[in-house]
This record gives C-alpha cells, sequence and structure tokens, in this order.
C-alpha cells in the first residue's frame, strides 16, 4: 500500500487518479470544503472512506504529516515485457519508449502521456534509481497510466537484447550523436531510449543501441528536458509512419 | 518586488535562476545545512543576504508563510512586442511562440525553455489570465527566461494583427483542425498560437488565425499537455526550416 498524507496531498491524489483503496479521517475533525471534495471524489473512485481515532492514522504515517487525513492507494500494477511484446507482434511498426534511470516523477507521467498519445506499444523503466509512479507521476500522466502497458525491468540493458530478437532498432537519444532525429532511422519498429535528467545514457547502455540520434537545438543554451525531448522523438516517429501509410 | 516565502521555497529559487536580490533570516533563527545553502547560493547570485528581526519579515510576508526566511527577487522584465520583431527583422524564417491564456506557471517555463531550442524570436502571453512568471516557471525554464524575449501584451489579437503585418503566417493549435502539423504550411515566418490547458483558443483568437493545426493522435485517451503539444509544433517549424537549407 502506498500511503498518501495530508489533506491536499489526498485531494490532488483524487483529481488525478490515482487508485485509492480507503480514505481515512481523524475523528472529530472539523467538516470544511476540502473534507467534503475528498469524500465526494472518494464515493466517485469507488473508494472506502471512513472515520478513525487519530492514533489509528499516526500508526500508518510514514512521514508523521497526515493533518487527519490519510489514503491508502494500491501499488501501481506493471506490465510485463512480455505484455509489450505480445501488444507488438506483428507490427510493422512499434513505438517501445525506455527509460534509462529518469529520476523525476513528473517526467516520468509526462513520458507515458505521450506514449499514450502517439500509440506506444509500452514504456520500460528499470528496477532501481527510477522515478516511482507516485501522485506526481499519475498527475502528468493525465490519466495514460491507467492505459499504457508500463513495465519495470530488472535489467535494462537484458531487456533491450530481447527487444532486438523481436526485431526492434534500438535508438538511443544522445547530444553527442551524429545523426538529427531527421537523418536517423526513426522509423518501423522502435526502441527510443532515453536517459536520465543529468547524465544522459549510460555506458551499458549506449554500448546497446543500433544507433544514436540527437535533437539539433538553434538557442544558444541548454536543451529540452526529457519528457520534452521524448515528445519531438516519438513524433518524428509517428510522422514516418504517416508518410509510410 | 516578488516575496518568497519559506526555506523551500527560497532555496528552490535559487537553485533556479530567479534573479534574487535580498535574502532576509530573522534573528536567531538557528544555522543548518538548509541555511547555510542558501547563504551560499546568494553569495554566488550576488544577492544580498542579512539578519533582522522577525517582525521585519512578518511586514514583508504575504502568505505568512515564511518561517524566518523570505527572498525578495526583482520582477521579471518583459520584453516588448518590438523587440521581437527587430530580432526577427529581414529573416526568411522566424517563430514566434503565442499564448491564449497559458495559465500553468509550469507550462510556461517548459515552452520558453523550448522557445529557447528551437531559436524562436519571441514568446507573447496576454497580461490578463496569464501565468505569471513564478518560481516555478524559473524552474522549468531551466534558465532560458533569462535569453527568451517573453513579451506581455494587452491585447492578444492586436499582436497578432501586428504580426501579420511583418509578414508571419498565424498557425493556431486546435484539435479541431482539418490539417495535421505535417500537411499545414508551418514553415518560414510563422506565429504558433496556443490555447489555454482547459479550454483551448478563444473565439477572436481563432478567427486571427491563417490556417489551424492539429496534432494527430494514436492513443485511445486524451491529448499531450500544452507545453508537450508546443514542443511537437516547434520541432516541425524547425525541420522544415532545417529542409530548405
Amino acid at each position: 500500500m502506498l500511503a498518501i498524507e495530508g489533506r491536499n496531498a489526498v485531494i490532488e491524489a483524487l483529481r488525478a487518479g490515482v487508485p485509492i483503496k480507503r480514505v481515512l479521517v481523524a475523528e472529530g475533525t472539523k467538516p470544511d470544503r476540502g473534507l467534503e471534495e475528498i469524500e465526494r471524489r472518494a464515493k466517485e473512485a469507488g473508494a472506502a472512506f471512513a472515520r478513525v481515532p487519530r492514533r489509528e492514522l499516526d500508526a500508518k504515517s510514514e512521514r508523521g504529516a497526515h493533518q487527519g487525513v490519510l489514503a491508502e492507494a494500491a501499488p501501481y500494477r506493471f506490465a510485463l515485457l512480455d505484455d509489450v511484446l505480445a501488444s507488438a507482434k506483428g507490427k510493422d511498426t512499434s513505438l517501445v519508449i525506455a527509460l534509462d534511470h529518469v529520476t523525476d516523477p513528473g517526467n516520468l507521467g509526462a513520458i507515458v502521456r505521450t506514449a499514450e498519445v502517439v500509440g506506444a506499444d509500452g514504456v520500460l523503466i528499470a528496477k532501481r534509481r527510477s522515478a516511482a509512479v507516485t501522485p506526481a507521476a499519475y498527475k502528468s500522466s493525465a490519466g495514460a497510466l491507467a492505459h499504457v502497458k508500463l513495465a519495470q525491468e530488472a535489467n535494462l540493458v537484458r531487456s533491450l537484447e530481447r527487444l532486438k530478437g523481436a526485431d526492434y532498432w534500438i535508438a538511443g537519444a544522445s547530444e553527442r550523436a551524429d545523426q538529427t532525429l531527421w537523418e536517423a532511422p526513426l522509423s518501423g519498429r522502435v526502441v527510443l531510449v532515453m536517459g536520465s535528467e543529468g547524465e544522459g545514457l549510460a555506458r551499458l547502455t549506449l554500448e546497446s543501441c543500433d544507433f544514436l540520434v540527437r535533437l539539433p537545438q538553434a538557442g544558444r543554451v541548454g536543451s529540452l528536458n526529457v519528457a520534452q525531448a521524448t515528445t519531438a522523438l516519438a513524433y518524428e516517429w509517428l510522422r514516418r509512419g504517416a508518410a509510410e501509410r
């Protein structure tokens, strides 16, 4: 169970579509508009709503910041790489997005949203040193977390090898690539591998890539954040598919 | 002056590059790592750092949430539409991004970041009902707010007319457009008009557009957020320019 603590966090989580099982409110908490919204949204979402002694909230609280309101959410149900491969089976054109230790939950959610919008067959994240599926991820995914096959892989390099065996080209996003997104063969069955916010792709991940691709930058400073970069690359893949049809 | 209240908010603002003039700490506040970081970053940023009686913080505080730490930032210095036009003068290819009441500061910052990366000549926002240049906007702009010409316009429709007079095509992003981003004439001198997160383009804004453009969506639900959509469209504009060179 994932505990979400505090009135504002619980409201935000309910609004964002986090799969909440139960909302607990400390006995004696004064009713107000926030609490009314929580009760209404909990009912709409099919979550239980109960008033319990405050010490029960204290016992469940991890951060000691419940302010009389705590929600329990089911852990996110990850897909398996097998599910992603089954969804892509027989397709000439398929996109899988692999995240090499993207650590910001907001970016994870935004990337899942992009994956849903372009019709990607799945998103892979590494089990360690990766963003978790937090309420912030739900919020930025705008509901897409309920639809996209998001798989959590113990060993991303091994997963990329499996995808190669399933006729995918592995495209790594790197600022040091020679080819731009418009020059690289970003069509057909493609795994787009995105690096972490700070460090880019790990060495072993780089070595698994069939080719690297960069986003040209016309400005004087900086680069896109990883979620924005994923969108630009995913739309280029979608453009190629549309042109071929 | 923009007051930034509370230790975490001040640390975040300093990290994000908000132009802070002065950091005030209540006398008697215990030194700790957070406060050390604030003092170090304030010095690096050339901001004053002073210990003052707590009542002085109380007087400056707008939200009563300073927790003994408050920073004063200079208001953001907007550019003028004239500056944008001067920057674009004589160019065959120029992008201006106009935001029709985008209200989330994180989206504003992300769009300014995209504008910087693709080399846009400016970003226009409306004076009313628009996101302000808050610390959250600085954070998501990743420094780009210091480089992009961001102009605040009293009447966006009138600004679009001025841009038309300066040989721009006005392209409105709308889910109801007939043409996709790959079909629409997104090249040369283009103003990309993006609508608000909830409501899209206002009727008067729509009427100012020379053409509308949509992002094809292959998924089952939802659409991109306005910042992601801006990135996809801006990269399509950049692709056309690269192909013509």
